[in-house]
This record gives structure tokens, sequence and C-alpha cells, in this order.
């Protein structure tokens, strides 16, 4: 056996970016232990202080000076640990000017290698990054690590951090049906959730595993990928209301209509100046009561059901990590602007392992909900959705509690001396 | 010892009422076992078909029907098992057909014994159902079962149903406000939540528990106990976003101005034509985005919040459980329009035990958060607050989870067979 070259030590940067979910601190966990058992090869590992926005004003946090044990506490503790941004580079030569800084800073910290957390913008700005950094002659290694509750990264079989969000909109669909259905004699008739998804569907679907026969909740699923009509809609609360004596509705966020106009943007709404979605369950609420009279009550789970770790799905925890560990070891294997994927082998029983994907396959695109996954009247799932879904909520991850609360581990996040003298706005 | 005087076996029919809760069926399940291990003394037990409808209607449950394991599962099943209802019953000399009707319902089958789980209005109902049956020479035992998230009935330490809403809200609390610390630097500064809880800000004040430092989220807590004042406000909002880069807001829906004037009754929302409550997030938002331009999101928790058995409170399981139990007990010891209460022994050690108060010293009444328990400057909770909230959200209950999901029962809810020729039109 040949003698092996002798690899420098070079430093690494972590970031995370864009919405966060329940799990990507398990992705950040995954990605700090693999590279503490690489401490040969890897020096130190920095995160970015609320992401790219940290890596751009040079404002690095130090992980070495995290404790193992707050290490693996991420591994139950939601949101982003070292902080987020939504934060969009463009191409390289509208913000040329951005991407030079991003080197400089590297170049500064002597770091070789760069694990992006995030989604499909995300893998567009590493691999940009990877690109700009052969060109200006400080080549970086980069690796992405995918994140996103919408599920709609192309390639991977899911994403980390959909698996917990579906859960979480399964389990309260069921819990909130149970509740209607008490009521509904002399009370509630609809019930609407809310739910996220601007433009697929996954999470909306998620929803349908609440119910498992005919006549179970939901009654009715609205999906980016159906054009809502108002009438079928309409019908369909009200066969389910006569049949069963009430009705549960999960509708996604990005719910549109044939012309592509979100519901959100529709109706009474606009009064409030509402850019932000987030109104559909009201919008189909005042359709329900103006046109059918009944009753009803809905939520809008918003933030809390991607940050809702206390009922995680064990598969998204353990995919969440295993996919920031294949990170670091891609990196180091010498992989560049490649992506860790989970390759899903069979359904039942559920396996899987990671695979690897170049990011310009990623970047920038999306995967919807096939129109096969959604049965033929536009409202339910599919059998091929269910086998698809089921075992991505399987099983439970619960974190530890103290005082009837779960016990988050807040990081020091100790900050890296600065060595540029130039600041940079953002 | 003297031979005891034989008591008759007579029937028994219990019945769930108003809004329900994650634990209400462990009620029932305290009332179910305790009449199955009196079978000597209490015959069929009898649930109502959503609850004092199915009395009148005489659309009663045999619950012998159901088997040892699917009552066993109701401590774990959310939401009313039987159906409840929103059905209030008036003065004696106003709704006296009513009063009858139940009489002669009862008598029919031969009901000795009532067991009414509801809240203030429902230990009303069954107060005076007890006054009527003296009245009409057939007297019933009637016993309250205490529940509501509100936690607003008087004499009770606290409310079986509240303990598992305020987990509920805290836990989303502290998961919702990791999710806006991480994302503040670019994106969401503001997060409101709106909570459960029309005239008593008890599920408000659960919120903060979240917290348990100076700065740590929630930052503002909006009780309907204090006048709503904009201006204080919106300069608290600023404030918690200068001093800490974000600000999370936990809202009672029940805020109102000095006026009385709710909230969720003002501004644009009107145009939905809304009677409901639940547009206090909304309104908040916009005030927020109009006067200091901070981007936000909200989440209106709903129906989820007070069906979320997943994350019940033990302490909460297990008090339902009692106060169910204790009813049947107290009616086998002879005991007649009275309610089983929680009785505080002590707080740290947290300590309880069941007591006893007449239904007439709790119909009607509410109990609202004390000033004494609200922060000098109205927006959060005090030490003593927090020692009187801690031990109710103690402890988890998990449900057992079958592909991923909480495995809850359905009943057979088998109808009994109508003795009365008449009809009753609720």
């Amino acid at each position: 056996m040949p003698a092996r070259s002798k690899t420098p030590v070079r430093n690494a940067l972590y970031a995370q970016s864009g919405g966060v979910t329940s799990v990507i601190n398990a992705s950040a966990a995954g990605v700090i232990e693999a590279c503490r058992r690489h401490g040969k090869r890897i020096g130190k590992l920095y995160a970015g202080r609320h992401g790219i926005v940290g890596a751009l004003t040079e404002d690095l946090i130090d992980t070495s000076k995290e404790s193992a044990e707050a290490i693996k506490a991420l591994k139950w503790t939601p949101a982003g640990a070292f902080g987020s941004a939504r934060y969009k580079l463009k191409d390289l030569d509208k913000d040329r000017a951005k991407y030079e800084r991003l080197i400089e800073v590297f170049r500064a910290h002597d770091i070789g290698y760069f694990f992006y957390n995030g989604g499909n913008d995300s893998m567009d700005t590493a691999h940009k990054l990877s690109q700009m950094g052969e060109q200006l002659g400080y080549p970086v290694t980069c690796i992405g690590v995918p994140k996103t509750v919408d599920n709609d990264l192309p390639v991977t079989d899911c994403c980390p951090g959909f698996g917990s969000v579906a859960k979480y909109v399964a389990v309260s669909t069921r819990e909130a049906a149970l509740d209607v259905a008490s009521m509904s004699r002399t009370s509630t008739k609809v019930f609407i959730l809310e739910v996220m998804g601007r433009h697929a569907g996954w999470i909306a679907a998620a929803g349908g595993l609440a119910g498992s026969k005919a006549g179970d909740a939901p009654h009715v699923i609205l999906f980016p990928e159906i054009a809502f009509d108002e009438a079928r809609f309409l019908a369909r609360v009200r066969e389910s209301v006569e049949k069963y004596g009430y009705c549960v509705v999960v509708a996604s966020e990005g719910t549109q209509n044939a012309e592509g106009k979100f519901l959100a943007d529709m109706g009474s709404l606009d009064a409030f100046g509402h850019v932000q979605l987030g109104g559909v369950a009201p919008t189909l609420a005042q359709l329900v009561k103006t046109n059918l009279g009944y009753k009803y009550h809905w939520a809008l789970a918003d933030y809390l059901q991607r940050s809702a770790r206390h009922i995680a799905s064990k598969v998204d925890v353990e995919q969440a990590y295993a996919v920031g560990k294949a990170a670091v070891e891609f990196a180091l294997a010498g992989q560049n602007a490649v992506m860790p994927v989970i390759v899903r082998k069979s359904s039942k029983p559920y396996r899987w392992t990671i695979g690897s994907v170049a990011m310009a396959e990623v970047a920038n695109k999306e995967k919807m909900v096939p129109r096969d996954f959604i049965t033929e009247d536009g409202f339910g799932i599919t059998p091929a959705c269910r086998r698809y879904l089921e075992p991505l909520i399987a099983g439970e991850a619960y974190p530890p509690y103290r005082n009837g609360l779960p016990d988050y581990v807040r990081l020091r996040n100790a900050p890296v001396k600065r060595r540029l003298k130039t600041d940079f706005k953002v």
C-alpha cells in the first residue's frame, strides 16, 4: 500500500439557510460530530451566524467551544441553532461582489470546506460559490445538506424536515377531527386546517394520513397542484356534512384557482394589506359560511408545524443526521458540488440509504406532488401516495423534558475573532 | 355490625358537555371503570349521544357493549368519545318542558345516577335537574365532573383539560420562539400565537412558561383581564425587537380594550362577517406591520390546542381520571348535587387530592387570572403564577402509536333500545 499523501488540515464552515425545520439542527449535529471525528483533516468548524449573512459579514461562530453534550442536544432541538437567513445570491455576474466577499472571508479563515444546509436556492448558491472559488484561485469544497419542510427537492426521495412536519399535520388533523366530530351535532360542522407548502402540496397530502378508511377525516385536501373550483369544493363539503355530520378540510397555503391566483390573496383579506400567504383557511371558512351556512372553525399552524420537535418523526431525525454526516464524508472523499440524498430501497419494510447528486441537478428545481398521488376527484391521496408518505412519519423521537417542557439546548455561539478590516453591508 | 339495607340497583347516565378537551375521555374512563367495579349497585351505564341532546332525544349509548380495552384506550383518546353538545338549559320555569323530558327519559330507563361532565353551565343544568327530579317525585343523584380548557371554574384548584392545553401552548411557544429567533436577522421579527380563553387568560398565561429567564420568549402576553392599550403594546414590541432581535406574542382570543371591545371584532376582519372570535392574531399583526413595519407571522391553534392528546400533561390525565372515578364514589356514598374538585396540598413538591363542592357554588361562576399573577406592566406572568401553573403541565403521557400516528380508539357506541313513544325535538 503506497504512503498516502498528507492532506493539509483545513477549516470548515457550516451555514443554515432558509426556513428552518424541527430537525435541521440534527443535520448540524451530523456535520459537527463528523468533523470532530476527522480532526486530522478538518481543523475548526465554524458556523455562519444567521447563515450566509454571517459568512458575508465575517460574523462566524466557533463550534469547537460547544460541549459534546450540547452538540448531542442539537439532535432534539428544533429551529436553527446558529441562526438562518432568507438571503438569496443571484447569478455570478449580478452578485459577483458577494461571491468574492465570501471567498475573501473563506481565505482569511482558511476555510476549505463549506457545508450549506438548505433547499434548492441554497444549492444554487453553493454551486456557484464553488465555481467562483475556482475562478479566484481559492478552491473550496462545497457540499449541500438538504433541508426543507416542503419536500420539493428533486432527486432525493424525501427531504429532511418534511417527515416531521408531515407527522405533525397528520397527528393534528386526526386529533382535531375527533374534536369536530364531537361538537358537530350542535356546533362546529366544518373545520379547516391551513398548512404550509406554497408550490408543492406534500404537506397537505400528509394530512391525508390522518384517516385510514372511507369516511375518515380529512374529507377534503386542497393541493396547489389542483386548481381550486369553488362549486366543486362546496358540493364536497356539503356532501361530507350530510353523510358524516361534519367535514374536515386540510388546505395548502398555496391553494390557487385555474388562473393561478392564490386563494390567500382573494376576498376581504386584501384589506389587511397581506402580502404573505396565510389566509386560505379564513377565505374558505367564509365561503362555507356564506354558501352553506355551517358553523366553522379554522386553524393556521404556521411556524408551529415546522418547529414541532416534540412530535418529530424518528425516521426524519435519523435522515437529517445522516445527510449532515454524509456531507462531511463526501467532502473528505474528495467530492465537490454535490449533495447527499435519501435513496429509498423499499417501502414495506422501509429501507433507505444515502446517495449523492450533483448540486447543479438540484438547484432551483421543484418536485411537485405527482398526479397519480392525488385521487381522481382531486380531494384526497391515493394508495401510492400513502405508501410513499407512511414510512416518513414512522417512529417517535421525543426530546427529554424538564419541568413539563422539552429541554432544548441554547448554544454559546462564541464569535470567531475577525481577521478582515473591511465591513460588508448586507 | 348491623346488616346493611339493600340498595336497589339503578342505571346511570354519563354525558359530555360543551367544548371537548384532550382528557375528557379520561374522565369518561374514570366514570365507566368505577361503575363497572360497582356492578352490584349500578346496573347499566348509559351515555348520551352528543351529551344532553342524546338524553333529551332518548338517543342513549350502552357503554356495557365496549370492551375493557376500549375503555382503557379512552385514557389516551382526545375529544368526546360519545359526542358532546353546546346546549344550555335555561331556568326551570323557562325550560321546564326540557327538564321534565329528561326526567321522563330517566324514568323510562331507570336512571338513578347522572354524571355530567362539563363546565359551569353544565353544573347549573345538573343542579336544576336534581331539583326537578325532587319536584316530580323521581329523585336522581346528579354529580358533576369538571371539565374545561379555560380553567375558569371556581373552588377547584384547576380544571381537568386545562393542564394539557397549557402544556401544548407552552411547548408550542417555546418551539415557535426558537424558529423566529432563527429567522429574525433577515425575515420574521414578530410572531403572534393566538390561544383560547374568551374571558379568562389562563391559557395565555401558560404561554409564559415557555421562557424561564429575562429576554426569553414570550415577550408579550395579552390577557382578557388587562385592557389592551395599542400604544403600550407597540412600544413593547419595538423594544423587544430592538433588544433581542425578535418578539413573540401570546394573545388570548379574548383580548379586549378598556371599553370591553374584543380586538377580534375590530378592523378589517369585520368584512368576513366573523361572529366567532379568532381574529386577534391577524389584527395585532396588522397593527405591527402598519406601525412598526416588521415582518410578521402568526398562528391560530384553535382546536389543535384542545385536542392535542399527543402532548397531554400527565398530571392532567391523572386528575381527569380521578374526578370521573370520584364522581361515582360520591354518588354511591349518598352525595348529591356535588362536583369533585382538585385540592392542592402543596406546589413544591406538587401534591393534590380530591375534594367536593356543592354544584350551586360552581354554577355559572368564572374564575379569572388574579391580578397578582400578572406582572405589573400587564405583559407577563409573576413567579406566583408560575408556581401555580408549573405542576399542571408536569409529566408526559404519550398515547401508543401505530404507523406513525396515535392509536386513538373509536367506540362502537351501540344504541339503547328506545322505550318512549314520544319524540323530542332539540
